[in-house]
């Protein structure tokens, strides 16, 4: 699909998750899989994720770099009060845009911290700090909303924020046709298979299929995925996958249409 | 510490994940947080992480840059028998060798074969075809190798072989100082913490200070962790965050030294 078809109908994206501790492995990320569900839906493909350190001449680069390469890319992670949190400067600086104190979000803060008796310091009100020219995107979580300038859309890193945030910039973005997957899954193997998938995926160009063994015992079974834009395309593809599992293992299950089952790594 | 102190002695890597079920969300990776822990334990900085789809040339391209860039390069994925499985020819061309047919590796699928009476057809064979000149990673679980050519090791996407995989390669690898890591966890908020941690982490420039709040809710929970290659640097820093958590926050509970506790994403 990416590289197929109608492709060049579809926006692209990248993602860029920022964070030592996801490159520590103190973190496992959870918001690959999220966003790139989103995106699939949206019919917007994500063509590359990167994972960065929290060092600002690697932020800004990737952003330049990704942001001249795809029609959007999103940000998460690095953007509260902390030291480490420092992917909004990035973006300004990533734009040769200054930093400007936001007065709604600075409200937000103060109402904030007058009703929880706290102070508005310095840390505090460096989450009031936007680039010029960005826009707002709401947070229903946590009430301080993250930013977007240009095609570059920044998250929070927390799941739970980061999602209420994805939801609110969905009506911004401009769709593609939405990306559709049927699963076949049945007990086969995947050496048995190889030829005729060859053959089927040269048949049907237009969908991009993938094979997934399920396990590394010895009983295998086998997940291929029709992913595509046309139903109808992805059902003739489909009907000859089920035709070749059957020559070579038991009747094959189906998934529903794009059933975004959350799997493990495959081989 | 991957922009300060003594990184400079460390070496480095980068990790392609490839494929495009991890793109699409179909799949959870797993092996991102694998490799970091094992990467931080053998002193090696992970710096940067790609997730690219099952296209050649972008493949190409990644290893290309990033084997430059890098100390060492991982790749998980791509290496089945199937028309999708494309990392092993990737490999070869972006080094300029050919693909040759491994007499060992042909050996042991020719064995497997006939033990389960399926063919050794021309998909299984694919698997026998490894880079000139690549040596093999030995895989306990399915005995078909990984390979590894100059600075670039290429492991299965399945986290069960994939660590068998990692496993084998670890004393093939320059080790720098293991990264060890001091968990500090308290009652406070991220915003009173702010001024002192930049404070503490000016202080100590060998360590990374990183601010991870636990919860979005109201009361605030946040973990700093702080990590570094020299353990009286890291007990000195940490000492100065208990006290500065004190101030603000009731007594901290402290990780052991190097928990790596798996923790959903940060802001």
């Amino acid at each position: 699909m990416s590289n197929q078809g109608n492709s060049t109908l579809q926006p692209t994206a990248a993602l860029i998750v920022i964070g030592n501790e996801i490159l520590s492995g103190r973190t496992q990320d959870q918001n690959v899989a999220f966003i790139a569900q989103k995106l699939n839906n949206l019919g917007i493909i994500l063509t590359e994720v990167s994972i960065i350190p929290d060092i600002e001449e690697i932020i800004i680069q990737k952003i330049q770099i990704l942001s001249k390469s795809y029609s959007y890319v999103f940000t998460t992670g690095g953007i509260g009060p902390t030291h480490d949190d420092i992917t909004i400067q990035s973006v300004a600086k990533a734009f040769h845009v200054p930093l400007e104190l936001n007065q709604s979000i600075a409200k937000v803060l103060e109402d904030e911290c007058h009703s929880r008796g706290i102070p508005l310091n310095e840390a505090r009100l460096k989450m009031a700090l936007v680039p010029k020219g960005a826009k707002l995107i709401p947070n229903s979580v946590t009430h301080i909303p993250g930013v977007s300038l240009e095609n570059v859309y920044v998250f929070a890193g927390i799941p739970i924020i980061m999602r209420a945030m994805f939801e609110e910039i969905i009506p911004l973005l401009n769709h593609g046709s939405p990306i559709k997957s049927q699963t076949i899954q049945g007990y086969a193997r995947e050496g048995d298979l190889a030829a005729g998938l060859t053959q089927i995926q040269q048949t049907y160009p237009q969908v991009d299929i993938g094979s997934y063994p399920v396990s590394s015992d010895d009983v295998h079974s086998v997940s291929i995925v029709v992913r595509g834009t046309d139903e109808k395309i992805i059902a003739s593809a489909t009907k000859e996958v089920i035709d070749l599992m059957r020559q070579y293992g038991g009747e094959p299950l189906l998934g529903s249409v794009n059933k975004n089952l959350l799997q493990p790594n495959k081989s």
